[in-house]
């Protein structure tokens, strides 16, 4: 096919030539001097992009792995964790934590809506016992467009006094939804290389507080591989316990360099103007946005209700077909009845204005109901937010 | 600039991935046998997008090169050339002939319309004593968006029996708009590689008929870097005169490659499609085309008029800083009053969405008089062609 | 600096631009059709690599986590296991066995020796009570160049009749010294992406038999990242149970192609050849391989002892300084010890030339105890071997 | 093959991957700011590496155009040129010159020695009438590895009183030897980017005198492409006049920056000093430096005859096949009859001593007389003259 393939799927984004240059530079000793200094400034400067002051242990590994890496580090056999299942990927978490032998409390919700304060807050009064030993959000939920309320939670499960560690997947929002590890309380934070940190998949972190630390320590769940302190030790000479992903570590510097060159508010404020240009689109077709509250709409991706009857991956079949533009799938529950789009990482006005064009191609060629105008509406809101030259 | 530019300008196009890689592979001995067998390779299938039985010869230069080529290897010093002057293109075409000495016949044009076959039979007419050698024509003017009818000019030639030779310069044709050197009769074909070729500047070539041959041998112009006879004797051994630009011709490799398994007739089509989506939009906002006679539309680029009193680079500008897009810039006596639309090369639907809402965008904060709905119409007219999956 | 670095650890090795260019493609969609392609494709020819029938799991991580998840996947909590403590990272598998709770038995070596066939045997018929329910063996010892012979040991294993699993791990083995997963009757094969498979490090391997993916039934060590069964079930429709490392897989499956394009019969007689030329060239120099038993040298890399009174590090920095060449160092109880070569990967003649050139100058420059003469011995040997034209 | 080809060529030199990404990004609009911004920075620091303070025409062409440029931008037809035949490249710019339909007058030698200063004035005192317009001398000879003395050549020229203009080829020696465009009193100075400037081929430059620019206004001889006023002219506002070789552009910035970071004196001094560690081998080989005067050996290649009896290029075809390294071949009358080693650009010690190995076995297995211990020698000598650490 001819032309650029445009990945709107919400992760893995776009990788910008930068990064996949600097991936492309020969593999260099991980013990000599030219590594070291590239760790150094990783190491400096990556807890910048979680706001954090503490530890980001890098793993090379899928987010998946540091969400295990989070719950083996910090618990203990038959711990009790607490997880709001707002979607698919808190399921999924929810079930990685019962086959490493963990007992699970899950506070469901109908995967349209974020974290319920109140709710967490009941359940931890509740648990007198102190049973619960983490508390498992995700922050921006990639399967339904959600992000919840983190800060608020923590004051939620401040208020009741209750022990536990508060965990935070914030895979598809970090580095494109504002997100503060330390000022939010937030005791481990997972994350993932492939989303707003525009890299390939294949690292992914944990952002770690004193007191997740602190119970690392009486931890008693086996542990290796995902060892912290491991990781810890070693960084403190630029090293890392076993032979780290060089490469994908070049194009981690070069990510953190352009994140900060374009600052985080700005990458914030670009991530927010493009989300609301894709709702207005949505809006403007007559679709339904998963998300049913507002203020909790994602500013890194938009999952899309499709009409009664119509299938979500026959669209993006023909989508994919016809305008070479991959869209995310429904997952789990919501499988063929949503599409996704990734509107996060190395992504401008006009990327959106392609990718709302090649949906509103797809809607028209799929048949499926729609009212025109979606990419236009679109476009009108970019325009009329835009400050006058 | 977060996200990727789009490089709209009607040339260089946007060089696609699969070509940035072939030209970024280690330099190799442009004597040994792995060059040898690439210059095969490009030897052979060069000449299948010319159309061409005979040479291709390939210039390590500038399109510029290879219009100095045609001149110097064909004509001696003092011998007239009839130029077609539709644009700025063949305007400069015809500065470089009278720099080199030759004498020129200038056939005007309002720059708004394509060569008129008739004007051109008349002319050869007149001139009884033979003393125009050669009739330079444009195929696609890359300043106008005007596509002339070739296989008509060379009609009319033939019908009046005059002996000129006939020069074509393709630059922004080849590869994009059908075009057929046997054919239709051309004696030299004029291409670079920097367009529907999908490379990045620095190569250019000459398509040669066997009269050209002919009258090469006896044509008294000094020439050495251009020489034709040189690069043909030294290609029958794969090899060129002088140290040819090894990595681009890696990257013209794999251009052959990409364009004959799209297929030329595919190729064509794709431009002829985009292009006509593009002038839907122009007409949607109530734009002007410069290109006066819809027979000759360019299908490689297309040349707006701006309303009076408005200055297009004020409007390129703006687009550039919002929406990071080139676009082409009036030139010569078109200078402020166009902008032009580059659709050709590695190009798709979305990446016409893209540019097309990029300059609706553009538009409207620039604050030039339009009507909303171009890029809208653009999209309606691919959904509307668009087989029914 | 001008000029190449030669990296010379024994892995992350040198990686070819094929492969460089293949990971910086751009990232797909992992779920899919392009992606899926792909995944069937090293699905098919990622076995043949480790002579297996069964299936390969791929893991994004590093060849540490493929020792984890061999244990994990296999064992229940508790459980023994048998390690033959050849060198450095037989003792670092044996702590992490450790750290993940299980029992450990060491057989210890003085790491100039591999695996005693008898030993193992004597070893497992004392144990009764079949209390150990795997043996851990490192097949080519990266730490020491001791390359151990696997099929006697599995010989000797079987005349024991003892139940216990065999895991082998070849991470600096595979794809440069003659492995058969199948045939030598191995149960997990331990694999990973930066060594013989030219990669740069990110992804390992698991080949695993049919005896221990029916222990991995009914073993109750907690395990998620690593469980075997979800990749497999995955892998029967090209996916893989989370996000996978895209890119590296572009490049995994480029080495694949080029391992059987050079076929694998040449690439062990290839490594054979250049190690044989590397320990000529240490023989030359006076200096004295670890290795004790010359049927035990490793093909991929050479450890040298350096003379009593001189420290490896410093020799390693003066080449480093002034050759811009990376050494492997001396681990554990070898550091300062002992320096690696390695001569593994995507590695030639001429190149195994400037790696002993450099060596030797630097021997001289650190005024290491040494004759000259080792590069040219080892040129010698590869003339006197290579066959007339 | 395994491992990296090594090109041992006297250019194109192996180019770096830091320049082979920079011309592997995307390219850009030729008019637009980013573009301006290359071209400024490249406009001021290019003229440092010619030590010129004049400008440094570039044109998108192999060197051979340079060579075209510099002749038809300063004379007029008829004019005569005086060319030193000091090697094959000093003849075929004369044959250029003749196919220009220049005269020329041709100093002969042995393609033994560089320019004789004596015999280069006497010529000149003989031209009463002043009829030779330029000196054309070859600075450093790529066909036979000699190296003029240009700085002695123009002070003859000055004893004389001459008023022709000099023009010097450095396309072998920019950026490898050292060179002062000015303070030589140079006119025109050619070179292309292929060899000490570590770019690919395809571009070429000219660096001008006031003297050049003034002969240039009145030179008659016909000229477009090369025009050098249209370039200075463009080059006001950073344009060119026509479309430049934008992705060259971008490795040239690169190399530019390479230079000036490593320091132009280290750059001679690691050029000089690998290039006596090559004739320490050919010496200690046996074989006969195809240079006779060691005053003028050349810093950035050798040429080595062939013993009586032993064709060259059957040598190299050995060295290339077993140890896939390219050398130069003999060229003209020195067909068959040398090799010629590059030893310039992006290179190092290790890197020599790859090439001096491959030869030393290439001369072994094509059976070739020599004494063994070329490498060792040049090793030997590299060690001695390192600086004690």
């Amino acid at each position: 096919m001819s032309g650029r393939h445009l990945l709107q799927i919400p992760g893995p984004t776009n990788v910008p030539d930068r990064i996949l240059q600097a991936i492309s530079r020969p593999t260099i000793d991980h013990r000599g001097p030219e590594f070291r200094d590239m760790a150094a400034d990783i190491l400096v400067r990556l807890p910048l992009i979680f706001k954090a002051t503490g530890p980001v242990v890098t793993f090379p590994a899928s987010g998946t792995g540091a969400w295990e890496a989070a719950l083996v580090n910090c618990l203990s056999p038959n711990d009790r964790v607490l997880i709001y299942e707002t979607g698919h990927f808190a399921s999924t978490w929810c079930r990685l934590a019962q086959k490493l032998s963990l007992q699970t409390t899950v506070l469901p919700t109908d995967w349209r809506h974020g974290v319920d304060a109140e709710v967490l807050a009941e359940t931890l009064e509740q648990d007198k016992a102190g049973s619960i030993k983490a508390v498992c959000l995700v922050h921006n939920e990639t399967s339904t467009g959600v992000c919840s309320d983190i800060q608020k939670a923590r004051a939620a499960m401040n208020q009741t006094g209750h022990p536990a560690l508060l965990m935070v997947d914030t895979i598809s929002s970090l580095a494109s939804i504002d997100y503060c590890h330390d000022d939010w309380g937030v005791d481990v934070t997972i994350a993932g290389s492939q989303k707003g940190l525009m890299l390939p998949p294949g690292l992914s972190f944990n952002a770690v507080s004193d007191k997740a630390l602190h119970a690392a320590r009486s931890a008693a769940m086996p542990k290796a591989y995902w060892d912290w302190q491991d990781v810890i030790d070693a960084n403190q000479s630029q090293l890392f316990p076993y032979t780290p992903a060089t490469n994908l570590l070049f194009g981690l510097r070069e990510a953190i360099a352009m994140l900060l060159e374009e600052g985080l508010d700005q990458v914030f404020a670009r991530h927010a103007r493009l989300a609301e240009a894709t709702r207005c689109a949505v809006k403007a077709w007559g679709l339904e946005l998963l998300c049913l509250d507002p203020d909790r709409y994602s500013n890194s991706l938009t999952a899309v209700m499709m009409p009664q009857g119509h299938d979500a991956d026959a669209l993006r079949n023909v989508i994919l077909d016809r305008c070479d533009m991959s869209l995310g799938n429904g997952l789990g529950q919501l499988a063929g009845k949503v599409f996704r789009i990734g509107h996060l990482g190395d992504f401008n006005e006009l990327m959106l204005a392609s990718a709302l064009s090649g949906i509103e191609m797809g809607l028209t060629l799929a048949e499926v109901p729609h009212k025109p105008g979606g990419a236009q509406a679109a476009m009108d809101y970019l325009s009329d937010t835009s400050p006058r030259p």
